[in-house]
């Protein structure tokens, strides 16, 4: 199906909804990768969520909310918004920059609001508002909790993403904000944002290094990768596993007390709920939503886990 | 009256609490610095506004909003908020930063969310959001206006502020954007965002300039001073006067075609909206709200300048 449609439900919604019918109904569209796993797929979750919530909340909205599986079928979608559907803003998360820069572009030239989220365009300037991840906070927040739980410092390993400007952002927070704590690096090698990179890379610290007090997999994905090389080695000195990104399994094992998993960073996929929740109250209200949000990293711990445990969400 | 409330009113609010009573009613403080006029004047309207408008979308959340006319009020009504009102969130514009430092850390140790509007605090990491205007962008869109509208160049004088780093941004982004245009600066002073100071100044330049062909005033109130002066001395060479913030009266000529005043620059106070409603959304939705939301400064021309008029507030 091309586009997912919510249909307004329940007796409050579909009351309000004759209320106000004489109301001119604007349309949202929503436009993002398509994905059944990992982070994509929490945010597809988050996204369908905001859509059923919202169409609940303000009966004169409507949203198109339309997946792809790549870039092209992107670029269709949105122009497919534009040509059928007169949308009066544009929620986008582009597949990659170059290729959905120039279909924005013409939403943006129509009149409509654009709402981007989390990777920019290649033309500055084109979206009203930009909805974005704190990398520097991630690395700063991680690098905090790590020097708050090493209080006598320690030998660490660190797993660094993909060589990218958002993973530089991250390590060199992360490294400011352990700075003069005790806490010594040993290694820093590149997991690349994958499981198997990441069992492979720290199989390699296990058999290097004798004693390993924690590690900074700094995303959930690593984390499992490196765990699952702990477990395989039969190693007992490593005392932690610092992740992030606020995958369900691992926000459930902190959530639960999990001592190898004492902690988690958020950069949620949830952004795109923020996203389009934004939109709405800038088509709804007077409250001016142009600009830049920068969603903060927060800290999970057992304290305040279940408020980022998502059962359902595939992520 | 030390808070004021707003009733719930209309047939469609009124069947949807019913409906929702169920549940549990969640209180948001706002505390906001009085005024009757000018851009705090504007804030007043926005934030008076907006919990009006959301009472009657979220049946599940109650408000409070305090006006203070001096920080040591601001104090009370905060703690006040706490005492006796249980509140779940605080949406707050400083009166000034070191004594409302204590109160506000005071609402989120209790474990209540923290938003901050406009003036920060005197220690970080305090609020959970923090809605800010955006300086530079400020600078940066009326240079940028002024190079469009003088395309061969020619002669301006420059408005400061009071002294402040936020007046130091935006006129370093302002020259920034005017390098190499053609645009030269004959002089730059100090009209300290007030009608009279400005009165002063621009009498000064144009005493001092023979032909001065435009005006950045880089604030409303200035500009208004920048005019009378300009009528007083009975000068008809400055071709036009770019002010900022958004006042009505100066909206108001922009969307008439007033040649004089073309154009304006957004600095909302309406910022307290989006504070608010953001504020709400993280009460009743799955959407992380917790970071920094830059507001962006906006052009305002006479195409679009009816959406930024609002005949009712003060300003």
């Amino acid at each position: 199906m091309k586009h997912t449609r919510t249909i307004l439900a329940g007796i409050m919604a579909a009351a309000v909804s004759t209320a106000a019918l004489a109301e001119d109904v604007k349309v949202i569209g929503v436009s993002i990768p398509a994905a059944t796993h990992g982070w994509a797929g929490g945010m597809n979750f988050h996204a369908q969520q905001t859509v059923e919530r919202l169409e609940e909340v303000y009966p004169q909205l409507d949203f198109v909310l339309a997946t792809a599986s790549d870039p092209g079928k992107q670029v269709n979608d949105i122009e497919d918004m534009m040509a059928t559907r007169n949308i009066s803003a544009l929620v986008v998360l582009p597949f990659e920059s170059d290729p959905l820069t120039p279909p924005v572009q013409a939403v943006s030239e129509s009149g409509a609001w654009v709402t981007v989220v989390d990777r920019g365009l290649s033309v500055p300037g084109i979206e009203d508002l930009y909805v974005a991840g704190d990398n520097s906070g991630f690395g700063r927040v991680s690098g905090e909790y790590m020097v708050s739980k090493m209080q006598d410092g320690g030998d660490i390993v660190v797993f660094r993403g993909i060589p990218t400007t958002i993973d530089n952002e991250r390590v060199d927070a992360f490294s400011e904000a352990i700075k003069g704590s005790g806490i010594n690096v040993l290694d820093m090698q590149h997991g690349n944002w994958n499981r198997d990179d990441s069992f492979n890379v720290m199989q390699d610290f296990l058999s290097k290094y004798d004693k390993i007090d924690a590690v900074w997999a700094s995303d959930d994905d690593m984390a499992i990768g490196v765990l699952a090389a702990i477990e395989a080695a039969g190693r007992d000195d490593v005392q932690f596993v610092l992740g992030g990104a606020g995958m369900k399994e691992m926000i459930k094992r902190t959530a639960d007390g999990d001592e190898m998993i004492p902690a988690n960073v958020t950069y949620p996929p949830s952004m795109i709920a923020t996203a389009i929740e934004l939109t709405a109250v800038g088509l709804t209200s007077n409250a001016p939503v142009s600009g830049t949000f920068v969603i903060g990293s927060v800290l999970v711990t057992p304290e305040n886990a279940m408020d980022f445990y998502y059962p359902d969400s595939p992520f």
